[in-house]
């Protein structure tokens, strides 16, 4: 069985990400792929690695007739635009995965608070799921509607999966400090992104309201069975690809290293994208060793002599943290093998 | 049918990326990798990118008897230990594809110049096919003895082929200049390739006899029917993976851009990873679209103002510059679809 | 008057830093400078940056006759090497500065616990001055014997002075997040530090113990009052100069933004080689505005919502994190001009 | 003597660069700083390094007024706009130094065809100086009006001076490749120049008929003394700073190393910013050597066995390349010591 997909938004990273990843997919046929600053203009003209696949194919304007001719839709669109579209394509009986952040967040509120609009379709955040399989599997089987996770938000939760699932930290004092590749940024230059503006920046940036924090805090609440309030600071850093989420935490008495070993092991143990790294030679995870891939790589440092550990995820941002985790959704909602044209390995050294 | 590969010298970078490509690879099964540094160690304690995949395999010392268990033999080793196995293998009936340079030269005086050894089978010399598919594609299909070739060599020739096949440029006038990554040196760490000493630099070296000029003349060489010499410097710039041949030329005369341009079709036009770039929006060849993948993208600028053409080749130099293109001849040599394990897409942006 | 320096330990990232600052400052001379490995060579062997400046200046090995023909003497080696040299140049009437770890720390047995050996001059631990002017600049003054900070230790101090000094935050949970380029780890190549290994990493290391939280707490806890116990997590990045430290603290209670200004304005409003960073354009500190320099840019992010804060110091690290600070603490020891070849503007776009 | 300086262009990289180093000048004063996009802000505002010099000084709209209460203006511009105000400044007896190409060719013509708009001022090509004192020195010396080379050109001239006057080579077969850092396409963002794409290209650009060559062949011709056509093809690398030409080039029968030597002795040996680089341990010139410094280095590589050299300058682009190279001229032309303000050190490692 072929499943026929439409891309909205495909000139982007993440869309040009979802197309290099489709590309290899055995069960997928992409039968449209928008853009409103490129429609006419073949795809290779944006993203030009992806000459020799994908023939002459072209960009579209965003034309939904055409669109639903697919089975499944993927959007990749800024903050606000997706709830123009979503509505209808569900309405047609078809299954869609959002990349963008418009059904993340389970609060109306949250959105005026966080993204300064109201959300038009209340009740379709209560039915849309958190696309991260590592908490929502059997949910996103079901599902109609994905909502792909931010790629902070996708570190910063996997690093504190098994911290606060297995009661191992301190709830009042989590700290995550974020580092992330120039790609994170999206495709749109601005005097920031120049290059020798951004190359060689330790750039701390949105460092008291970054909006993904809204989404970090209440998928890990859920985890907590209580409110959380995350301190929360990205950096961008030289990178293209990458995202370390680094969690400072504070331990319960009594929690060794020991326990949070089998907090992993019970956590990420059968998770296929998940990779638990304990050194030598790499003691902890880097996102050096994940680029081009669907891994997490999580693990942690105890220091007992402080009573803290720190827990980290790396992620290439635009894979695990966007288009990877995305199809890796897909495939588990439409019943595929998860891992399906997401087990390549990842590129290195690159 | 599953064909059995060892691959003796697994830990550089070339092994690793010939272990990242046969993962993907549906008819091979690797069943040895060696490592006289690593021995005994998991592959990734080296290749920690390549944790998911290999379960649990750990590199060896170089045993032929486990190594001839395998249909196929890779070999990466310095220039100069090849020749210790190579024979051993071909009698025992194996096929070898070498990515060193031990019989990539056709006259064995070659090796004493360039290489500085005695080469100790001259006979095989002329039995070992010069693994460039562009250029030999039939004898690799009949060849027990693929002599893959080097990253540079390969962007050179490749940037030439057009040019020098129909006869459109000065043959006593052609200087190559080569851009690459800092992976083309290798694993090993040196003085010169020290983080803060090799980023930022635009290093010309070996700038006046670089070892692989000796494949170059002698496949272009072959080409033109004359004896040529060619002027070649290489440059190390800030990438990791990249190779950049810009082959400065003069046309003959009446030559124009038309011309030029029907002999890439003519060459190339049925090249399965060869990409032909006529811009926009990307007017010349560059390595930034290949990373990760196979391809070798090429094209020229033409410039009648001062009668003279330049002629580009990009790779990445890890992959058609050394583990690609052996995969590539290894697939022709078996009968297998050329393309196997290698239609990836190139990672961008990275 | 020219004061007559020797450096010992020149052919290093620090000593070359010392070499590029004091070919500038108007009143040194450079008598000997010297290198076990290089001894003999051209000091622009090792520095071929320094063409055209010092002559046919040579390194020689380590001769006290001829260095303590000097009036001062920098020292920059590895840890417990400079044990060896200091008494005899103190009782020989020499001013010192050392840039290494020997004598930072106040207590004896903090050598045996960070740095595994046992200190020989218990002493003069106690005479030397931690070389921060920004701490102890009447102490440098009176100094005979100055011990210059670390990179790392810098950018941590800097980055909390005013927090804890003014009181702002809660002493119990602060964790420093440290983002370095890769000249901090010096001079000498290794696996880690192979270009195309150590490019792009975001790469956490020594995440539970790294030698220089010893001095960030002896320092910040003489501040406080009390002893501290800090949190502290290095990340190696991909540029080669900048060091950023983010401290993250929860605020006591009434903290607001303008408590925390006037604080930055009480420490630091009349430091010469502190910036107070508060946006537009660039609203936190970022090493790469102070490539180069001796500039400490210093901020923070207030986050009323969670009641935290996180104080940011960024720093050159071979600058004001090494050659830079110990030629400032070198000025206030002598009675010169404190900015005395230290007030070069950064270099920016690098 | 002070001598009063105004800056039209000054919140570019090049009048960054020009600010940066006038903030050493012993002689300089800085009295205007325009910029028409940020007239009224800060000039920290856009050089935030700068934070620390220049007190409070904020950038202006072009006041000829306010501008000609200075005795020297410095321009830098894009192409066709200098044109309207240097008249007027010449006419009130300023001296200016015009950083911008409109009065670098001396034919009128030239404009059309690489600049596409008519010369208003043919007079003024014929009393403006070339900038570059290695070739002007004296002209330099009495001039009102100093054209200052493109960093292109300046690399490309400065690798080519000893091989064309010393008559080694054949003029009819050069090719110039130039590598240059990102930093060269100045301030402005675009597609091209957006950090994820800009970063780890090698990338041929304006292959066929960059703007410089004509500088290049007009000053190099007069060298020569015939009329030259030199092949140009610049490539983007990822460094910020720095500019490399490699020259290629075949050497006239009887040349050889000791010929070439000499030349470079006679043309260069008493340059105050050109530095001969004769490995080891770096064996030719690279631009990683002289970032943030006024240095030229030059060198060669000669290969007898294919009769050719390559002839090689590696410059920072900013630097020698504009605003170092500028001062240089405005020293000279004022009678200033030619080094003043510009024998900073090169940043290393950078």
């Amino acid at each position: 069985m072929v499943v026929r997909v439409s891309i909205i938004g495909a000139s982007g990273y993440t869309g040009g990400e979802l197309l290099r990843i489709l590309a290899l997919h055995k069960e997928v046929e992409v039968i449209a792929a928008t853009s409103r600053e490129y429609a006419g203009k073949p795809i290779t003209h944006v993203h030009p690695h992806l000459r020799g696949f994908y023939g002459n194919m072209r960009f579209i304007e965003v034309n939904l007739d055409k669109i639903m001719e697919a089975d499944v839709v993927f959007l990749s669109l800024p903050a606000g635009v997706s709830v123009n579209y979503v509505p209808k394509l569900l309405e047609s009986g078809l299954r869609v995965v959002d990349l963008g952040p418009d059904y993340r967040l389970k609060s109306p509120e949250d959105y005026m608070r966080w993204y300064g609009f109201e959300h038009p379709q209340p009740d379709l955040l209560e039915k849309a799921v958190y696309g991260m399989p590592e908490l929502h599997r059997e949910e996103i089987a079901r599902a109609r509607l994905v909502a792909s996770p931010g790629c902070n938000s996708t570190a910063a939760i996997l690093s504190l999966i098994p911290a606060i699932k297995e009661r191992l930290i301190d709830l009042d004092h989590i700290a995550v400090d974020m580092k992330v590749g120039s790609s994170e940024a999206g495709r749109n230059p601005t005097p920031g992104t120049h290059h020798p503006e951004r190359e060689n920046v330790i750039r701390p940036y949105e460092a008291s309201g970054h909006r993904h924090v809204a989404e970090v805090e209440q998928e890990l609440s859920k985890i907590a069975g209580r409110e959380l309030r995350i301190a929360f600071v990205p950096h961008a850093v030289s990178s293209i690809r990458g995202a370390l989420a680094t969690s400072h935490t504070w331990l319960n008495s009594g929690v060794d290293e020991v326990r949070i070993v089998k907090a992993y092991a019970s956590c990420y143990g059968k998770e296929p994208f998940i990779r638990i790294i304990r050194g030598p030679p790499v003691g902890y995870p880097d996102p050096k060793y994940v680029i081009g891939s669907n891994f997490a790589d999580v693990g942690f440092a105890y220091d007992g002599r402080v009573g803290r550990a720190a827990f980290m995820a790396a992620i290439d941002n635009l894979m695990k943290g966007a288009a990877g985790q995305a199809v890796q959704a897909f495939n588990i909602m439409m019943g595929f093998d998860e891992r399906e044209a997401l087990m390549i390995p990842p590129l290195k050294p690159a």
